[in-house]
């Protein structure tokens, strides 16, 4: 068995990463090193170096593990390691992955590669694929494989295992079986584990589950966690008629919860997901993913320049006002940040819908309540003893009202996204960090204006 | 089949929302509701409840049903229900789950609860929960499944079949089976469905794979996202000599790593993950988890106050200068948190590794500079416009340092954690915000200083 070698690795990046055109006599050299390498590290060499260099280290492997690969990385660099490498080798790839593989790759590619590569597909896999491509981006039916088993319920046990015998390296699984009547419609699911209980005379109909399905339209990462966080294999996808279309399973929906987790991971940082590994991106793509976050949040923030410009009187009379406003503000934005994270992955989990709008408010307000009376006590205490009872007061008091003020809202926050529409994560850290800037300010010189009566 | 019925949840959701003690009438009447819905929407139920309510909601289930829906919460949320209940019905679920689950219900269970139910449990299941129970946390041995088929290479496919038949009641998973030679050392995989390819008389041997296995103290997230990454069903766990000691199965693995997501998706936001569902959590555990990330960071805030307190004379001469605070302060934190947002998660889903640090740290100099000097010449502009070119240049100098910087800084943040052993996600957001804080305060005022000549 080959096993991980991370020294052997180590040279071989080393290797890769020097002249752009090597010797005949080093690619050979460089060759006869990969074959001594794992799977796996080949992969994760791939995942970890330019799109360009990646095409040329495909390129030295066999054919065969050169597709599983390929098969292994994500679409978007498939996409660009497609359009470095440009050569007949990338028809065999495009033919070698799954259906639905195939749609989410072409899903990347520039259209012209796309219709050329759809083109060169043998009839068969050219139907399927655009069976996939039919359906609208984010629902079930775009991830689905076609290529699904299918049985009867009167068919005897002894009679399924032979139909999966033969079929064997069509499907896409045979671990999770949909059961359906004369006119197509799913009437069951037989797990490929119960007909090893059942005895070969059995029927279908003895041994097969009610079935749980999905429907094409149906929202794409809701069904993902809901089947891995079910622990089945896969679950049969039907039309609005409950007729049979092909199969979701659960590799594809760890794709798809994968790459959701990425995104919301991206937007609460304030940014948008790269959507491939991170070394293997360009510089450029690095910094198109963040600047319109940063300037749109820069503009929001002039918010607080305005605010400070309100009360430049109060500023004048006591600058020492001005030492407190980094640590307000930054407690403000913590506050709402960890309740936004909070409620956001509660959504994204499903543990937290829309309608649980004023529970949440509630809990929040009595969290927020709760930190706030700490730090509030905390501050008065040693502001007090630095800076004497008003500043201190000013302190505990405005560390309060923030606390509670922001936990609530960067509570709702998420939710009110979600109900008009938005992605909760991008609404909410970087958004409630500005919004409890702006807030907290006004708080802050209201209460000092009025215990320092200036 | 039954399908989802949010409005019949909503009447059973508001039922159970109210008096503390039900009527024994009122009971058999939420029991009838409770059979008109779908196994999702009862354990939905479950989770967006308290666990006493929770608790309760199980006794009125059917036994089966009800040890079905215990299987599907988590394990923290499981420990409080069962410290809920308190009842016979506890030892059934205890024995209905996993060895892998009851292991990980365990950790969550007071140790007096924890023993008791240990030792209700048969003989059999209590050999194979303590095998277990025998490895670190956070290691494969801890979650993999001891109940494992085995076969030979000499065993012909039929009878392969013959001996699952006989087992499948007794195993984890009969999708992947270890193939084993006289020592009990894994020397091959096999794959069901290859077994289905294959005809009755072939050898294991002729259809077996090379293995894919983890060792026992393997690191439990990093081999889960391996195994789910490979779209593997299963991979065997071994011992140092390469023998065989259980499974690992792709569900097992998707538990872990949707656990570690949470807690890296708290950890950014600035609080400990919770372990189970949102509204499920009782208000002062929300509170405990967070308030101590809170403290952390106000009181690592002050430095912010010192570093004002330096230059409150430049204050005083120039108080203009406190209106943009906020603002340099929040695009440093903003700029920083997207580039630790993005690291972070790269280093989960290990696209880069600590060894990479060097290149981590040129790619975000170059992004930091490329946003700096986009948000440089903006901030220059504005500021020129409305407040004159002195403030401009303050302004714009200041952006573009700052953003290379806080750029840097976020970058390196979360691989420095990982490489001193802390956990990434712990060191990112929130400290980088302090960090950047203070950082370009200091920066902002050593610019102001020398450009205005104060």
């Amino acid at each position: 068995m080959k096993i991980s070698d991370p020294h052997a690795v180590r040279l071989l990046e080393r290797r890769l990463g020097g002249r752009r055109h090597a010797l005949a006599e080093e690619l050979e050299e460089i060759k006869d090193q990969l074959e001594t390498l794992s799977f796996r590290d080949i992969t994760g060499l791939v995942m970890r170096t330019s799109p360009v260099r990646g095409a040329k280290l495909l390129r030295l492997l066999p054919p065969e593990r050169s597709a599983a690969v390929f098969d292994a990385l994500n679409p978007a660099h498939q996409a660009d390691i497609i359009t470095a490498m440009g050569d007949e080798r990338v028809v065999d790839y495009f033919g070698s992955i799954g259906a639905e593989d195939r749609v989410a790759l072409l899903d990347h590619l520039p259209a012209e590669i796309a219709d050329r590569l759809i083109r060169e597909l043998d009839e068969g896999d050219q139907e399927v694929t655009n069976v996939v491509l039919g359906y609208a981006k984010g629902t079930v039916g775009r991830r689905m494989s076609p290529k699904v088993p299918v049985v009867t319920p009167s068919m005897t046990v002894d009679e399924v295992v032979a139909t999966l015998r033969a079929d064997v390296d069509r499907l896409e699984t045979i671990y999770t079986i949909p059961v359906v009547d004369e006119d197509r419609r799913v009437c069951g699911v037989l797990r490929l584990r119960a007909l090893f209980g059942a005895e070969g005379t059995d029927t279908v109909a003895d041994v097969m589950e009610p079935p749980f399905v999905f429907r094409a339209g149906d929202d794409l990462e809701d069904s993902a966690r809901w089947l891995l966080s079910s622990a089945r294999l896969a679950a049969p996808v039907v039309d609005d008629d409950n007729r049979l279309l092909g199969i979701l399973t659960y590799d594809e929906a760890h794709d798809v919860v994968e790459g959701a987790n990425s995104e919301d991971s991206a937007r609460m940082g304030g940014s948008e997901a790269l959507r491939q590994p991170y070394l293997s991106t360009p510089v450029i793509r690095l910094v198109r993913s963040r600047i319109v976050w940063l300037l749109v949040l820069a503009v929001s923030a002039i918010l607080t320049v305005k605010v400070l410009d309100v009360f430049e009187e109060t500023l004048h009379k006591a600058v020492v006002l001005s030492l407190f406003i980094p640590l307000l503000t930054g407690t403000g934005g913590n506050t709402g940040n960890q309740a936004a994270t909070t409620v956001t992955r509660a959504l994204a989990l499903n543990d937290v819908r829309k309608s649980d709008a004023l529970k949440v408010m509630w809990r929040e307000l009595r969290v927020g309540m709760t930190l706030g009376a700490v730090l509030g006590v905390l501050g008065f205490g040693i502001a007090t003893a630095v800076f004497g009872l008003p500043i201190g007061t000013v302190m505990g008091a405005t560390l309060f009202l923030i606390c509670t003020i922001s936990a609530t809202v960067g509570g709702m926050m998420p939710i009110i996204a979600k109900a008009v529409g938005a992605d909760p994560a991008v609404f909410s850290n970087p958004f409630i960090s500005t919004f409890c800037d702006a807030t907290g300010l006004i708080i802050y010189f209201f209460i000092a204006k009025a215990v320092l009566g200036i």
